[in-house]
């Protein structure tokens, strides 16, 4: 039987690095832009559109979606497709081999599976901007609101695909601040509980 | 300098239980009905109003609150009284030894003190109703509603004197589901943080 771990993460939190980490420290392998370059194959869509879209939702789509009239389980055709690829990849990978699975409600769609550790890694915006700023480098747009724009992507995202409010705690076995714990502590507790 | 453990949880999750492990584990007291008598010793009040109101805010005392039009900061005075007296209790214990401190927003009461670690338990209701049942027995009311109406109070009261969200992952260092990972990996991991 395999063993997952889902990453769910603030964006800047150092998620995925803990993530890569922990997947290294285990032998096991670690999907994350390789879950999107699975989708890209699978789906036969761009990887650039996947990006935007695997784990975004625009607030315009949702605003679209409300005016529908259409419910909560109805999207526009394509981001209904993208999302029912990505639940068959993540589903797939999941019941062929041990890994980490970074983002992309990984954590939601493998709820049901009895082996799967879900983790939840975030941290003070304060400690984020700096993070973002020395990773990505500088942008435009300041560090704290790159931070609002993606986490508010991302929480939208969860909720519209699984009712539920992402970061909540009864959503995870685990929540981590990274910028307290910091990366390494992080890593170690998350590979001991493997 | 003294290093601090707050835990604050869930009723049933078995909070209570892992500080007291984590406390033993680590050679220090902790702090839960004893702070309770330390808050009577300081306000004169007795125990059993201190247990009803020191951590449960009722929702009448919040209506009532807000009927007044004083505003978030002002309360009935008994409860002004006896809150000022917590802060007083547990940040004058947090100054004079290392220890674990059980609920009463001592997380908040204590965010600015460098040397400590802030803790939340929580598990799924199921667990819990069980787990409630095992340890405190049936009563009239069935478990599920015990577990609604208190951790109602604990995040009213909570919210009532802090502005936060109770349960939140930004108010803690590290949230664990008690249910999934068990009272014994929750202390140890706690333990080693510290």
């Amino acid at each position: 039987m395999t063993k997952i771990i889902t990453i769910g993460r603030e964006f800047g939190s150092g998620g995925r690095t803990i993530g890569k980490a922990v997947a290294e420290k285990l032998g096991i392998p670690c999907y994350d832009y390789e879950l999107l370059l699975k989708i890209a194959e699978e789906s036969g869509l761009s990887e650039q559109f996947i990006q935007e879209r695997a784990e975004n939702s625009s607030v315009s789509s949702v605003v679209a979606r409300g005016l529908s009239g259409l419910g909560k389980h109805s999207y526009t055709s394509t981001e209904d497709y993208l999302w029912k690829i990505q639940k068959k990849v993540i589903t797939d990978i999941a019941a062929k081999e041990s890994c980490v699975i970074i983002g992309r409600c990984a954590d939601w769609l493998l709820s049901d599976k009895a082996d799967c550790l879900r983790v939840f890694i975030y941290a003070d915006v304060k400690k984020r901007a700096e993070r973002i700023v020395n990773v990505y480098g500088e942008r435009k747009e300041s560090p704290e609101k790159r931070i609002k724009d993606k986490d508010k992507h991302r929480s939208t995202f969860y909720y519209l695909h699984t009712d539920m409010e992402w970061g909540n705690v009864h959503n995870y076995h685990i929540c981590l601040d990274s910028g307290e714990l910091g990366i390494e502590r992080c890593t170690d507790i998350i590979a001991s509980l493997y």
